[in-house]
Order: structure tokens, then C-alpha cells, then sequence
């Protein structure tokens, strides 16, 4: 794959590189003396020095003789040098953040590549969502590499989005600078039912010589991962079992061990590779979902590494894992993911490699991030207008719209299909629950933990919604409302009672989208995040600190788990087991029917 | 990069494999039952089925559901299955047999990949051979990928060929179906000083987003190994040192552990692997040559994998070098190099993993060898009229041609620049030997093992000529001849007197190139190669029968070393160290500068 994520192709620069390496001119840039973490050979190797020139590395080894008039000179006696951290699967906008934001959040923490999959704004803002996002990454040094979303809608036929993309945009896509591969295809029941539109989907990916990335979230090891991934799908993050990481690297697929902010898989799935005596250059660490909050008081990459390492992982391969594995799993290996000659020079320093913080990131050559603080400046983020004001909601809401009528013949109670969450994992669990019927209407039970959900559909003010049941959260009081709401991103509200989820419903339809906390029918705390429902325009501090001010609101209102907003975010993602419910109703994620809500 | 080298592209087939993993079409092929050498995570899985369809795999695991009306099944049980081995860097004119059949001698021996360069054909008839070859290839099942060859001349300036590539004819020549990667980069002097042209070359393949492969042969590991990276080359196979393969392999380079017929390198190099606890991700094994009776009487890539297993690498490391590494070197992994889903049904079948004897060849889904033939029909090549025909010699030679004036001022002696052979390696040494003068001329002398060398030229009858002794061959009387030598392919004659070094040059310059060995006035044996002065039409085993007829009389003739014609046809390879002659005289290929035959 041709890299267009560099300060200039190497295919420019050969007669330049070749002159700074044998000393004929001089290096812009030496790094003297480090301790190189050599992902190459898997070594650390003492006194090194790196040459560089024109955003890539000319020479690593000794370079006195490349050290001239004007050669900015970084004395790393003492540190340790890796490549560039790269993350092979997140979401930018799961941290709420515009690109630009992001990357000032996760540069210091060493990232300096990202292959991240838009699909949240694509579901609400389609193709230009996605261009919006690249366009916005231009102005930041992380290198943005974007995915074309591959299911949008997440679950065609079983909800309803601001835009579709198919075959025809997938090839129209692909030929956009700033693309490189195809977004997680979650439709894998598609994949393995060789449903000709998402096939239609591979072909163009395939026949544009990209990467397919992957999401194969069921426990099956068998025909369905084996027809998977022999339809071309290169990497998966959707492990949750060591057995699953097993067998998908023994079929050549990357496996990418997962720690979102929400999502911490990998502390058990690394077992896969700590406990069998395996070659693991197919592993990677990624985030997937990365919160502002995480990312500013944990870190990004380095934070999953040192929890690696703390695992038992050896670091210069947690590091590989973040370096050269996902690299080669892009193709891209030729240009980025080792300390070598002619790559990209994307370095980061750092002390303790048993527990790396980064102390300077470098990115195509420049100094862009030291001790924790960009030192680089990076200019607001634009969006178009056409990514505001996307709150289209074509129902008043009051508090009757979320009164559920008990089933026919239901006495003082009904048997309720009711999703109970799993804390920090991505699956949920279908629990048959007896609910009171009042007056005709099925309530939600503080007594039992079960609050009442909604998915409202926000995109084309089709009025439609589906209604239903959450367990596991623990709220005594109030209601949550959220646009984020994955993948469809409808207004989902979640409560204990009607009145207060539709005044969490109004406050978001009002403020363009976001999260908000609602009790005793006042506003607690809201997010707003005016960017497609998705994003603010603020700082990752500043989207924190309304972060914490939720979190406290939520605290308050009785929630026992972290991060409620992101688990609760997931119940509407029908491509995830077991049971999920959109705005068209309640979806059977095992054997993708429509169910209904009662049973007996 | 695309793959142009398969029965069927993915994009093409991925609902078809989606069916057969899952059962809802029939394999056309089921090996069940097998010990699987599993190149992704080096490991042995034992019981394993794999289903084809497409000629592709469909799934690596249990297939009975995947077994239908008129699927072939092959019980593996009691055998080792590996993905069919491949060879990163091999000129197969150095087999002096077609493509197909070298395929045909190959293939039963479990090669299924070749990325050959063929700048042998490209010297004598330009992109025009390469061409010749590529269409030669498609008559057999052996995944051919070419190189467009790199350096033709090797050493511009200091030779004549029949044609010449530049930056233009790579530009070209990159966008034609059967090529992949640019040829051995053996200008390696002109890569360090940045020389536009061959710069031209590497930015051209660079832009075309393919691979550049290697041939940096001096022992030397700092500027000019990092320059020569830094400009974008990939791989290596000149190291004759092991620590030329670490520091290939610290920089990222793949380093290719040469064992060709002559030339012995593996056992020493690799002791860069298995002296250092390294990744060896980066390790490849190559032939570069392999003679026809080599390939017929030892084997090819599995007899490297044997002789690495007995230098102490691990088998299935041994079997990684030859599979999913090289495919990794040349971006081609996501559809060669191991046994996993969608990946061409390339596999070998074996019954021992310490000493790797291969029982069957599939290539493509295809059982096309088995027991050390081949199963399928080759055709016999037809190789285009301007392939033949190709002496052109413009000077009628008689024993005078070989006359070599002494310097002025000699007396009964003069100190000559004799070329002394290493054997098995593709070094020389430069050694000064006083050497007889008798009537004027400076004659070879047995007593010292010193015969004359002449590269006359014959691609346009240019009528020049270098002369100049060669030692360590051993000769006590007649000449060989032959248009092999590299990488002009002039007509090179060696001999112990000038009468028989006449009859030799004639003899092939009748016969349209080859091999010959004469002696007192008669001509012993003769190996006619009448395409380009290359390659015989005829088969492996008589070309190797005609070989072994040659051997017998160069032995008769005092020969002391194997191999001689390929030692000698290096002679003129003005890239190697120390010094060559060519037909334009003799060079210091240490400094790139012609110099004197004699010296004081």
C-alpha cells in the first residue's frame, strides 16, 4: 500500500537518504546514545543513534559522521527509543473528541498512528462524515489513517440510521486519499451467509487492494470464523476468550487484544499467547474505544502496554504488538512500525521499560510532544455545518411515549425479555423477568434493578422506536439520555421513570445531541456534543470534566458500574449477542429475528 | 499488492468460500487427517482437514460437513502438510533450462513459488526475454513472479550487454501482469552516491508500490548499509557473514541465507539466528542458482530446509524461511505463504519433519506432483524467434585473439593482477603473480595454476575484448568456454593455451551459445544453449546428463573444484569483489575504476 500519511514519500527522498546515511549531507535531526527497542529482531540494543531527514530515518547505528551545521542534536543517553505506537482499530469518536482533539490527547502518550474506523459518524453523516473526519485530521501530526465503514447501518433491516453504505460507496470510497482498508464488517452472519451485498462489499475492498478489518464476536471456532476469514477479513478485535485468540492467529488472522475504556478483554484473551509457546507476530494491543478521562489520567497504547507487561507479556514484545505487528497487518510495514532505515521516523522515548511512560513523541522527524504536552500547535477543529444540528426527532416526547402496554391477558404482572448488562465486556444476557403491570402498563422495577429503555429514531423524524427492559446498572432514581447510542447513534434513553426520561430526551434533542443525567425532573448534568450527536468541540479536559460531572450525577442516582453511559451505548448494537433493542423493537442477536419484548 | 499468480482472485470467489466453509456447497478437494505445519503460529497441530474449493482454502480444521458428491478427499493420516515452499531470489536461466522446465524439476520438490529475475535474458534480449520468460511461466502450474531486472549492464559503463533498462523501461515494465518486485539491485556503489539513474529505477518500482530487492556483497554494515536501506531496498541475499544477517535483519532488511549450487553461504550466516535469541521474522532461504542436476539429484528449496535443519534450526522455523516470510518480504502474505483461510491452496506433503522429503505438490487446489513427478502436463516452451540466434562476434577468433602483449619494460617475467577463485563463494581475491613473457607476450603457466581469460563481446559485434588470468581452478591443459558468464553474457573463454581457447569461442559461437570444454585441438564435450546463449530446450535430465558429461571432462582437464563454469561465470560480474574482467578490460570492483593488467 502507498503510504500518503508521511511528510514525503520515500520514492521523492531516496537520493536525499542515501546522501544524509554516508554522511555526504548532513541529517536534520540525530538521536545520540538510546537504548533502541529493536522490534525487528525483538532486542534491546545500547548506544544507538538515529539519523534523520526529510520526516524518515536515514541511518541507525552510528551517526557522529552525520551531524552537520544545522543538525538538531536530541541527546537520549540514559532513555529508551521504540517506534511510534500505532493503534489498529479504534473509534475516534467514542472519545467524544473531534480528530484534532484526539490526537492532542494521545500524541504525548506516544501514538503517532491510528487506523481508526469513522463508522459512528458515517451511520448519522454518511460518506461526507467520514471525509469530514480526514479532513480534520489533516490538522493534527497523528497519522489519522481512516477505514471506510463497512456497516452502515450496523444491522441493515433491524434499525434505522442517517445513511446506508454499500458496494458502490465502499469502491467510490476507497480511492479516497486518506483511506486505508475497510472498517470492522460486524455483519458477520452476512459474511458467512455469503449475502451478496456484503460480499459486494469485500470484493471492492479486495479488488482495491486494501485490508478487511474485522468483528467476529460469537464464540465459534469452527465453519463460521474458517468461512470468515476466508473471505478475506484480516484482523479481529472481538476476542473474548483465549481459545478464540488461539485459533484466529492459527488461521493467519491478527488478533487484536482489546482494552477500551470500557472493554477489558485482554488481560484474559493475552493468555492465549502467555501460555502456549506460539510465534505471536500476529498479535496486537488496541483500544477500540478510548474515553477522554482514560486517555488523559491513564494514557492511550502505553497504558495497554504496561498492562501487558503487567500481565507477564515480555515489553519488547507488548511493543511489537503496537509497532511492527499492526504495520505488517496493514501491509504498511515498509513504511512504518520499526526504528529502521527509510520508515517514517516515528519514535518515542521513554525511562523504565518495565513501565514506559512517554516522555517524547516524535513524529515524520519533528518533536511534536514532550513531558506530557504537545509542543506543536494544533489549530481548532472546523467541521462542516452539515455535521451540526443532526437532532431529528418527529414525535413530541412526553412522558407517554415511554409507557409499554402489558401483553393481552396480563395480570399484576408480565414475563419481560430484559438485556442485563456485563460489566466492562461487550455481550449482554437475555433474563426472562417477571415486571408489575399497572393500569395496563408494564413498569420498570427499582426493587429488581430494571430500568425501562428507549431508542428513539433521530436521523429522519421517521417517529418510529422500540421499547424495552435493561438490568444490572443499579439507578433507584432518574433517567440517562444519549445520542452516542451505537451504532445507529438514535436517542436512546434509559430510566427509572417516564417523566424524567423524557426530560432527558428533550434536553438532547435541544442541545444538538449528547449525554445528560436527569432526577426528580431536573437536568443533573448534561454533554452536549453538537458534532453529529458525537462529538464535542471542546478539549479532552474539558469533555472529561463534564465526564466526571456525569459520572457523579449517575453515582448519585445509585449506578454501581464505570463508565454506565458506554455499556448502556452498546444495548442498542444488534450486532452483538444476545439480545439488543433498536427503534425497530427488540432484536434476537444469536439468530437475528425480531423477538418480542413479553414471553410467556 | 494484487495477486496476478492464482487460479481465481479472492475478490472473485469470497461468497463461494464462505458457502464451503459452512457447508452449504461441497469442497472439490478434503486432505483430512493431517499433521499441520502451522507457519502462522509455529506449532504442529495434529488431525487437521483442510477444504479447497476455488483453488483456495476454504477452511483449516475438522471439514467433514465439508465433504459432498464429487469432492476429492486425500487421507493425510500419518503425514505432514506445510504451505508449498518459495524461493525469494533465483535466476532461472542459471538452471540453464526454460521455465517450465525448471517448473517441471522443481514442483515435485515442493517449490510452488518463484520470485525469479531473470536479468540473465534481459542482458542478451532485453525487457523483450523478460517477456519471453513470463509467458514461458504461464505454461506451467509454478507460481512464477518476476522481478524486472535492475542492473542491466550489471556495472554500467564497465561492459556491453544486448540491451539496457533504465528508469524508463522499469516504469514500463512495473505495470505488466507477471511482475513483481525490481531485481537485484546490484549497483549498490550508485545507490550510496545517490546516482540519479539508478535512483531513477528505485523511485519508479517505489511509486508502482512494489518491492525492491537486494544485492549488497560487502562486508560492510554502517553508512553504506543504512543508504542503501534507507533507499527503499527490502531484501538481501549477498551476506557472506553472519553478522552481515543481524544487521541486515536489526534494520529491518530480510535477509535471504543463500545455498545455491555453488554457492555455500547458509551454513555460515545462519549462525546469526541460532547463536542470537532473535525474531527471526526477517530470515528467508533462497537458492540465486541451482543447476539442473542439483535440483534433479539433491532438491531445491526442501533440500536448503534439510541442510538448515542440520546446521540446528527448528523445522518449522526452517519451513517459515521458505513460506510465510517471503511472502511477507514481497507484501504477498494475505494471499500466500501459509495453510489458512482464503489463502491459495499452495501445500506440500511430507512423512518426516527432521528430514523433509516432499511426496506431493498442490498448487492452486491442483495435485500436480506426487512421488517426484509431476502429475500434470507440462507442454514443451516455445520461446519467441529473437531469443535465438543471439552470437554476434565481431572478429573472426583464432589462437592469436588471445595474445596478451607484456607491459614495456618486462623481461622474462611480469607481475599480473591474477583473479583467484574462492570456491563456493562469489568472492575473488586480487593476487600478484610474476608470470612468464616468451616472445612478447605474457603466457599462462600451469606451474602456478594460472590460466588466460578472455570476455569477448557478442551481442553487437563490437569486436572488443578483455584479457587477463584467472587461478585456482586447477586446469593442466585445454580451454572452456561459454556465454553464461554473468551478468553480460559475453563469451567467456578460459584455457591453458591459445589454440584450444580458439576452437572453444568457435565452437559455441557455431552452436548459438552454451558450455564447452576442448583440449589438444579436439572438443570434448559441448552444452549447446541456443536461447540467448542461456538456456537449453531440452529437459532437466538432459541437461544435466550433458553437465555431468562437461564435469567429467573438465575433471580430465585437472579441474579441482565443482561447479567450475558458474565460479568462472562469475569472473566477468564486474559488482563482485575483489576484481573482474569484462570485455571492456579489467576492474577494481572495490573502487569502480578500470586498472592495469600488470603492476610493478
Amino acid at each position: 500500500m502507498l503510504n500518503k500519511f508521511c511528510k514525503k514519500p520515500l520514492y521523492e527522498v531516496t537520493q536525499t537518504m542515501a546522501r544524509v546515511a554516508t554522511g555526504a549531507e548532513p541529517a536534520e535531526l540525530v538521536i545520540k546514545n538510546a537504548k533502541l527497542v529493536n522490534v525487528c529482531t525483538c532486542e534491546i540494543q545500547e548506544g544507538i543513534d538515529v539519523a534523520i531527514a526529510c520526516g524518515r530515518i536515514a541511518l541507525v547505528g552510528d551517526a557522529s559522521h552525520c551531524i552537520g551545521d544545522g543538525t538538531k542534536v536530541i541527546d537520549a543517553a540514559g532513555q529508551y527509543i521504540a517506534p511510534g505506537f500505532m493503534d489498529a482499530h479504534i473509534h475516534v469518536e467514542s472519545a467524544m473528541l473531534t480528530v484534532r482533539e484526539y490526537a492532542r490527547a494521545v500524541v504525548p502518550h506516544g501514538t503517532t498512528g491510528i487506523f481508526m474506523d469513522p463508522h459512528e459518524i458515517c451511520n448519522v453523516c454518511g460518506p461526507d462524515g467520514v471525509k469530514a473526519m480526514i479532513e480534520d485530521a489533516k490538522g493534527s501530526p497523528l497519522k489519522a489513517m481512516s477505514n471506510v465503514p463497512s456497516c452502515v447501518p450496523a444491522v441493515a433491516g433491524f434499525e434505522d440510521t442517517g445513511s446506508s453504505i454499500g458496494p458502490d460507496e465502499v469502491r467510490e470510497m476507497m480511492t479516497w486519499d486518506g483511506i486505508m482498508g475497510l472498517g470492522e464488517m460486524m455483519s458477520f452472519p452476512n459474511v458467512l451467509s455469503a449475502e451478496p451485498n456484503i460480499h459486494g462489499e469485500l470484493r471492492e475492498t479486495l479488488k482495491a487492494d486494501q485490508v478487511i478489518t474485522g468483528h467476529y464476536s460469537v464464540p465459534e471456532t469452527g465453519p463460521g470464523l474458517n468461512a470468515y476469514i476466508a473471505s478475506g477479513v484480516r484482523c479481529c478485535h472481538e476476542s473474548t476468550r483465549a481459545e478464540d485468540v488461539l485459533e484466529k492467529m492459527r488461521r493467519g488472522m491478527y488478533a487484536l487484544l482489546r482494552y477500551g475504556s470500557a472493554w477489558h478483554d485482554m488481560p484474559i484473551i493475552i493468555r492465549a499467547i502467555l501460555d502456549n509457546n506460539i510465534d505471536d507476530r500476529f498479535a496486537c494491543l488496541i483500544s477500540d474505544d478510548s474515553h477522554a478521562d482514560t486517555v488523559l489520567n491513564e494514557g492511550h497504547l502505553d497504558y495497554i502496554v504496561r498492562l501487558a507487561i503487567k500481565e507477564g507479556l515480555d515489553p519488547i514484545k507488548a511493543i511489537q504488538y503496537v509497532t511492527i505487528n499492526p504495520a505488517t497487518c496493514f501491509r504498511m510495514d515498509h513504511e512504518m512500525g520499526s526504528i529502521a532505515p527509510g520508515k517514517c521516523a516515528d519514535i518515542v522515548f521513554f525511562d523504565d521499560l518495565q513501565d514506559i511512560r512517554i516522555t517524547r513523541t516524535i513524529i515524520d522527524g519533528d518533536v511534536v510532544a514532550e513531558n506530557g504536552e504537545m509542543t506543536v500547535t494544533i489549530e481548532p477543529s472546523k467541521f462542516p455545518d452539515y455535521t451540526y444540528n443532526t437532532m431529528h426527532v418527529g414525535e413530541d416526547i412526553t412522558a407517554d411515549s415511554f409507557r409499554i402496554a402489558a401483553p393481552e391477558g396480563a395480570g399484576s404482572s408480565a414475563r419481560a425479555r430484559v438485556m442485563e448488562i456485563i460489566p466492562n465486556h461487550v455481550g449482554n444476557y437475555e433474563r426472562l423477568i417477571e415486571l408489575p403491570v399497572e393500569g395496563g402498563y408494564v413498569e420498570a422495577d427499582k426493587s429488581q434493578d430494571v430500568m425501562k429503555l428507549a431508542v428513539i429514531e433521530r436521523h429522519k423524524a421517521t417517529g418510529t422506536k422500540g421499547l424495552g427492559f435493561v438490568t444490572g446498572f443499579g439507578f433507584t432514581k432518574g433517567a440517562m439520555a444519549q445520542t452516542v447510542a451505537h451504532d445507529a447513534h438514535n436517542l436512546l434513553v434509559a430510566g427509572t421513570n417516564d417523566e424524567d426520561m423524557a426530560l432527558a430526551a428533550n434536553t438532547l434533542i435541544e442541545c444538538g445531541g449528547g449525554l445528560c443525567a436527569v432526577a426528580n425532573g431536573k437536568v443533573l448534568s448534561v454533554l452536549p456534543l453538537p458534532i453529529a450527536g458525537l462529538m464535542s468541540d471542546k478539549s479532552a479536559k474539558e469533555v472529561a470534566d463534564m465526564n466526571e460531572e456525569l459520572a457523579a450525577a449517575w453515582k448519585d442516582m445509585g449506578c454501581v458500574i464505570n463508565s454506565p453511559y458506554m455499556t448502556m451505548a452498546l444495548m442498542a448494537l444488534a450486532c452483538l449477542p444476545e439480545i439488543r433493542l433498536t427503534n425497530r423493537g427488540m432484536v434476537d442477536c444469536r439468530t437475528f429475528e425480531f423477538i418480542d419484548l413479553f414471553t410467556e
